[in-house]
């Protein structure tokens, strides 16, 4: 009821500070016999780590995942998973020199628990979606028809059409229009310069989705794949289908494609490719290291595969809610 | 599992369909001793009500609410309360006629069930609200220094700009600008003789809230009250704060006022005003009560209550969850 | 958290008080397409009713089921399924009179709430378990090839030996030695002559439980059992196979036969019968209704099917989670 | 639903096979601010480790707790706490030879996961355990003014009779009379040399807790605490208060005194001394350890903690669910 477990038959369970001794993730309903690759996980955490792009920040923890139980023999035992991460740079002297940063939690998290863990954000820091990333390896192994594709669609100013992103030709950035990456490069590099920093949207597709995900009336897919979103940190809105296009789009016109809807109708998958957007807000900029230029200016690019995980995880324990009432 | 509850510790649990014998709901966790009055719940429920204003649908359900249990002698017990509403009309003859129609959940039912309840929805009609209305009545009442104000800010191409709706005096359609409302409703009128239909946006206000609600990872306040609100059928999408602008804000400008934010930061609500957006597309218009001009052309202004109940619900769980760890 | 709801992927939620206007019960999770037959639930129901024996309560409620949801044209929707029994007798001024009953709750319930519902315990009242026979009947209808059974092994001074009771052709109370009843029932009105009550023991049997059902740590299949049974109001106590006997039996002659172990091991079904035994105390006869004979002297009889009931629905429950993990 | 997770409000997940890389235990919802003293943890830990006595098992594990997250500076965060245990002896050639152990879990496993964790039972190993007296040492931080004893009442023949165990002066066994323990050990030394092994009875006293805790149908405190205790490995049998005596004692003279109860009326706690008593069976003794005399003949003086720690954990959670609606 801390909010820590995600997921009700396919869980997982999350725990650290940013500067603590780990961070880590209890994965639960992990069906036994799955093959399970090392490699594999670590490449997701890599992907999500601070300093694989230029633009990203400084700091270089190596994110090296152990594996402490559920696993045997190369292969998934049924019983939970638990992965660790060791935080190799524990100091906190950069952090005590912050100010709180507004919107990032520092001033809330001492209204709600009455001190402050003032080692880089605690468990508010955007490290805490490094166990979400191991969690969402798992719920891939569940899924392996079903293919999930994030991508950046907006970076400040710099806006990608609708695009097919399963068959594009992605750049470092991830960005939707590979042909514009450079120019965003360099103006995210002026933005790190000045200590300044960007939002944008994210767009996920998922294909290949069995119908009849999602629960009638309060867990829709939509709802809950809305609360997997908005419960990534800067993630500031969420829509579905052709999402703010709906709000002056006559009912007519709208119900005259399917796929206007997204993949979902009613709450519930329809067979056809999911498509949803995401927004973000850009990360506070306040404080020390942004004044150094030590900050990450823009955090879409490390966000995308903590979306997709958090899609994963959505999915396949929806998809396990269904497998429990076919008898 | 099958989602027919919302919330943990202030919860409730829906059931009913559309052309069944009663919706209902059963509201545990209100706390005893709390004094109820029918009146007021049954005002919310006729708030909720189709027909009540010109431009919504014929249906016109008494929506009768009966308590069975969980109160006496006006008060509350602390024991679940069960209240009921029975369905007046429950012929399915003029659904019988009606095609599936799209994003409305009848060709996913069919997929997810493996059959079709025909009659006008069953639990995929909007009228399953009625029980979340209901529900939000008794979190109210928990939450007796909290208001809650959600208003109309788009219709198709009408749109207001940011108000503050306690102090605004609103009309028929509660409407953002008042003043724009005889034309919006001829607009409306127009929409419905030609089997048509509007989407569009509406704001919620939320004021009192006390600093410290939400939890730091997966169950933010923004993440449950995103699930809250896009659990409701023809929600489509939801900002916070300044929403969609801050996806071309740079940092530095973001985090100058604290108000972008909504009253949320870190997940957490931060003791100011909460703002959040929601959208919403058009209802399906395919069908024989369209082509006869039954329908509603807009179902936004019923929805208020809507989201207001699905506000009450997320907050009242969420305040006693604090409640819970103050030892 | 209120505890008003039992089981997970299939669960019920309970309300009403005794001397309300309505008990009900909904049940969630039951799949599409089952076969519904009101006259069967009502035999279950019928079959809990105080009056039936000579020995029991004189309090003749109608317990009149009537089903407002998730039932169409005679089949499972899929949907919550209401069902509600009025109360037909909701005076209260016999229970005015009454003192407070030690063992009943009706201290607890003061201590807890901060107030009494002086009607015949509200809540605490056995009435309650009417909702659970309810509940019990749908989980019947997804477990149709396990049998259940429950019967009385122990009134006050009077027991039976180990029999098989899917074999043995029981007489109106249900006890092991049908041979006996005449004696037992003789006993009971001396009993209830004096304003005095018996306890004793039931013994539940299980056939035709596939194996690998519960979980290896907390919600061992034994241990979600006991959950089950001692929510009973007045079950005292609940072992396993057999059970006491297991405390002076050596190692090597307990695992001797794997039938010591009642069906369960290691906390999972084993593909064996299920046995387990339930203690229960005397109900209280402190109060008027005892002093003027109109008590229940005995509630074993009425029991067996909330027993039933109790298990049918940690079974369901526990076939849907293992379904759920089958990829 | 795996069940790897106890408690709604404070809960803990567990993880880690015996012979795997560690085992470990995330306990969440432990408030800010406590104090954490990692050498009381130990001592549980301590308390819980085979080897401690002469009579029990020989494996000497270290048991050196690693406290991953969720304390700084000595005191909890309000953020999950994880503490790990890593597993020096992770040799699993003994256990290979061994055959599959009777109401152990080697055939159901099997059963359930289509699979068998040949080292030494994996998740069914008594070495689970131990992140249960992990998680109760922190819900013993939470319930500072209540006491938990648990003691032994029975050792195969041996049986004490009812005691104060808060002013007792408890031997090494922590057996209820104290003067019998040279004797028992001595009868538990020889068991062990023949390869056999004993069960008997724990008895668990409750006191300072408040009036009031549990819920009145499903949760109640009895029901809870039931299943706590039977989601211990060998726990074959609970019964509260005066248990079976229950069972044959007429209603007038079991409710004269309210001590009969053990502290719960109703299923509610009544603010008295909370008594009960849990049944366990002898442990397997088929395979290598036992013919080698290296097995533990009884498990009773281990499992001394791992009760406490489960009735703390049950508490910690329905004391929070009593606060959460104190409005």
């Amino acid at each position: 009821m801390r909010g820590n477990t995600f997921g009700k038959l396919f869980s997982i369970t999350t725990f650290g500070e940013s500067h603590g001794v780990a961070l880590g993730v209890v994965v639960d309903g992990v069906p036994a016999g799955l093959e399970f690759k090392l490699e594999d996980l670590q490449e997701l955490l890599d992907r999500r780590r601070p300093g694989r792009l230029n633009v990203t920040t400084a700091r270089n923890e190596a994110d090296q995942a152990e594996v402490l139980s559920g696993i045997f023999e190369g292969k998934t035992l049924g019983t939970p998973i638990a992965v660790i991460v060791r935080n190799t740079n524990q100091r906190s002297q950069d952090y005590d020199k912050e100010m709180a940063r507004p919107g990032h939690g520092d001033i809330t998290f001492t209204q709600k628990f009455g001190h402050r863990d003032h080692r880089g954000g605690g468990r508010a820091s955007g490290r805490e979606t490094l166990a979400r990333v191991a969690g969402g390896y798992f719920a891939g192994l569940v899924l392996k028809e079903v293919q999930f594709k994030a991508f950046i669609s907006k970076i400040a100013k710099f806006e990608s059409g609708d695009i097919d992103p399963f068959s594009t030709q992605f750049k470092k950035l991830h960005f939707g229009d590979p042909e514009k990456e450079e120019e965003i490069e360099k103006y995210l590099l002026d933005l790190k310069k000045n200590g300044e920093s960007a939002g944008g949207k994210v767009r996920l597709h998922i294909r290949g989705l069995s119908a009849g995900l999602g629960e009638p009336v309060f867990d829709k897919l939509k709802a809950d794949l809305a609360k997997a979103m908005t419960s990534i940190g800067s993630c500031v809105g969420v829509t579905f289908g052709i999402g703010e296009d709906f709000t002056d789009t006559p009912g007519s016109v709208a119900t005259k494609s399917r796929e206007n809807f997204g993949g979902i109708e009613g709450g519930i998958s329809n067979g056809e490719e999911l498509v949803m957007t995401l927004f973000f807000r850009a990360p506070s900029t306040v404080g020390q290291k942004a004044k150094e230029g030590r900050h990450d200016p823009c955090i879409l690019p490390r966000v995308l595969p903590v979306v997709e995980a958090m899609a994963k995880l959505t999915i396949a324990d929806h998809q396990m809610r269904q497998n429990a009432y076919q008898i």
